[in-house]
């Protein structure tokens, strides 16, 4: 019998560096990029091996299919996402895909067809890493947008649209990525944790009930920019003072709600981010999420109230892009109980339910299908590092979890 | 007669975007870049016309020679900077290079002889646009460095020494720039004054009396780069955030010290940068400029003690590097007086004398000559912005102003 949980995770870490990282020694992967077309072509035969027929969508997502009794049924698709972060981790996203994999050649080996088929999903820019907006190909593929994101370009000026030409995707094709709700039953999505819930608990596996709701944003302030020798302290327009005010008010925010939200900025451009010269122009990001909609809108208008007043105290520019709202999303009921009871049957323990505070694809498929996800602990909490890991224990009862979890699916 | 100011400020202009900069639509020109190489030779061009000969000296400067009455007699050197900020202003360096032409073209046109050599120059890098470490040209021709700086990189990850060989220069030949104490009889640098003191006294131009001491120094300050969702805010180790707390320190002990003293972080760099990840470093640089050493080395001393504070008291690292110290330079008395009686003699005033908040090469050819600076009036004040200006007006009397100098000098 194959050890499916080691090779999930060898799997991963094969996946980890060059030739499926962007940068030598690191992890890096962005949608649609030379990285990420080997990756998929690797992927792709691993899916191959295991029993899946493999097919690139409309929106550069790799799909295997694994037909069930009844050629053509509807599918429960498995899976999470193939693209990181800069400087990632080897696990986030790709071990969902990996375990999908590994769940179909387990029932592939034992020649069990289903009465549904299965699906093993890796969708190709969750993260958001090239383009401002994250999850384009799990909004795609749940009908949420039908066009491609226009006046959005990454880091070198390519738009959405000049990537899908390059990559051989036709941009005004995008809307057929999108499913019909008929040909999914459900959409799982195994994961690890990416924070210290499981480990405080000194569970292995654990059950999402929810994933908070997130809001994105950008904020540009403008000041003047001008030497940095000669221009007297009480005569300067400084964006990035300004900024660095704005930032501790974004900290001071987001610790003011307890543990049940967060606020982060993550990223900064400062023009022309010369030592010698004040900074004219400073762009950051805004990522806020809370448990539940209302919380997240408050803090979200709080941040918003006090960087305006910070801007017109020092006699800066101020401006919002139009925020992006992903609303708290609900797991199905009947697949929080069905995961639940999977995960007791290989453990012997309840399972441990949790909230997800990071967002995921499944919190786009929650529109076109009843939702579900599978957490691994995360060692340390860490995620999005290069030191994020999984124990290979914690990766073969997510393993055999599932496959008790598919058996049991519609029995 | 030809119209020399006017020239002057003209011929700026045509230096100020493509194919002299490398940014169409704004100017950015770094010491041996393309755009570099271009103006090199445009000005040289303008300078034979002008009268002199040129050459190319063994950091990347250009120098044109006006011989006196006596061939290979000492030279009095009139000139500033080549190279500019990203997103820089047209005047900033070159108008001084552009006022050394126009003084021997005027010379020439009358076939004025003096008992000295006049030279041109035209430095190379004064702002350290390229490299961390400024005025690599005027300190090589000081003999203030032997060698080329070594582990230092450009945005490219080009080194010193590499940019040189593609430039066609002899890294190893660097000392060859050095110029010895008994060729230059001083060196004059006319600049803008990039500042706001000329203008609120209604005054057109003003002489120099020294440049404030400067320190540059780099902070890094080491956190725990983690996922922006799942970490709680009491468990971060955020760079960031402790970088923005770090900024508003910098500020506030800049204010401290009323009109004598400025600090300033104009460049910072994140990693990873991305929005959804909390920040794991900062990299920020620190300018702090005083009218004294003592005065610039109390401010400094204070403000690493708060960033080490800051950093303490987050749980986070802070590494500072080598600070690099560039005293307050005098201008020679002598020059001191020459040049406000040759201003006197243009405008019928007495000259306005004033400190240099902005380093200049002056700062380096101190250490080799005696050392003068001519100021003109900066509009607004500003400067490092496209939008910074000259009037004509004050460049035709700088220029009248630097004939009159000339021919009083050793006279």
């Amino acid at each position: 019998m194959t050890a499916h949980g080691a090779r999930a995770v060898e799997r991963c870490r094969i996946l980890a560096d060059v030739p499926f990282s962007e940068t030598p020694g690191s992890l890096f992967r962005f949608w649609l990029g030379p990285a990420y077309q080997r990756t998929l072509t690797q992927v792709a035969q691993w899916m191959e091996e295991a029993g899946l027929t493999t097919r690139l969508d409309a929106a550069g997502s790799l799909i295997g299919r694994y037909e069930g009794l009844t050629p053509g049924a509807p599918a429960l698709m498995i899976g999470s996402h193939l693209d990181t972060v800069r400087n990632g981790g080897a696990f986030d996203g790709n071990l969902g895909v990996m375990l999908g994999i590994e769940l179909v050649s387990a029932l592939n080996e034992e020649g069990t067809r289903l009465p549904f088929a299965i699906e093993v999903m890796g969708f190709g820019d969750e993260e958001g890493s090239r383009f401002a907006a994250p999850m384009i190909c799990s909004r795609a593929m749940a009908g949420l947008i039908e066009s491609v994101p226009e006046n959005m370009t990454d880091a070198s000026g390519v738009t959405v649209a000049d990537a899908m030409i390059r990559y051989g995707l036709d941009p005004a094709g995008l809307s057929e990525a999108a499913r019909r709700p008929d040909e999914l039953i459900a959409y799982i999505e195994p994961h690890i944790e990416q924070g210290p819930a499981i480990e405080s608990a000194d569970g292995e596996i654990g059950v999402v009930t929810a994933i908070a709701a997130q809001t994105r944003q950008r904020v540009t302030v403008t000041g003047q920019s001008d030497h940095a020798g000669t221009t007297p302290m009480t005569m300067r327009q400084d964006a990035l003072t300004a900024a660095a005010e704005m930032i501790l008010a974004v900290e001071r925010n987001g610790a003011s709600g307890g543990a049940t939200q967060v606020a982060t900025v993550g990223q900064i451009d400062v023009t022309p981010n010369t030592s010698n010269v004040i900074p004219g122009e400073v762009r950051f990001s805004l990522d806020m999420r809370a448990e539940t909609n209302e919380a997240r809108d408050a803090m979200a208008e709080a941040i918003r109230t006090d960087l305006r007043a910070i801007a017109d105290r020092r006699g800066l520019g101020i401006a919002f892009d139009t925020p992006q709202y992903l609303p708290a999303a609900a797991c199905a009921p009947e697949l929080v109980e069905g995961l639940a009871r999977a995960v007791t049957s290989v453990t012997g323990r309840p399972a441990q339910r949790l909230l997800s505070g990071a967002g995921h694809d499944a919190m786009a498929m929650v529109d076109l299908c009843p939702m579900g996800m599978l957490f691994i602990r995360s060692p340390g909490g860490l995620s999005h590092h290069p030191d994020e890991t999984v124990r290979v224990g914690d990766v073969d009862l997510a393993h055999r979890a599932l496959l008790a979890f598919v058996k049991e699916f519609q029995s």
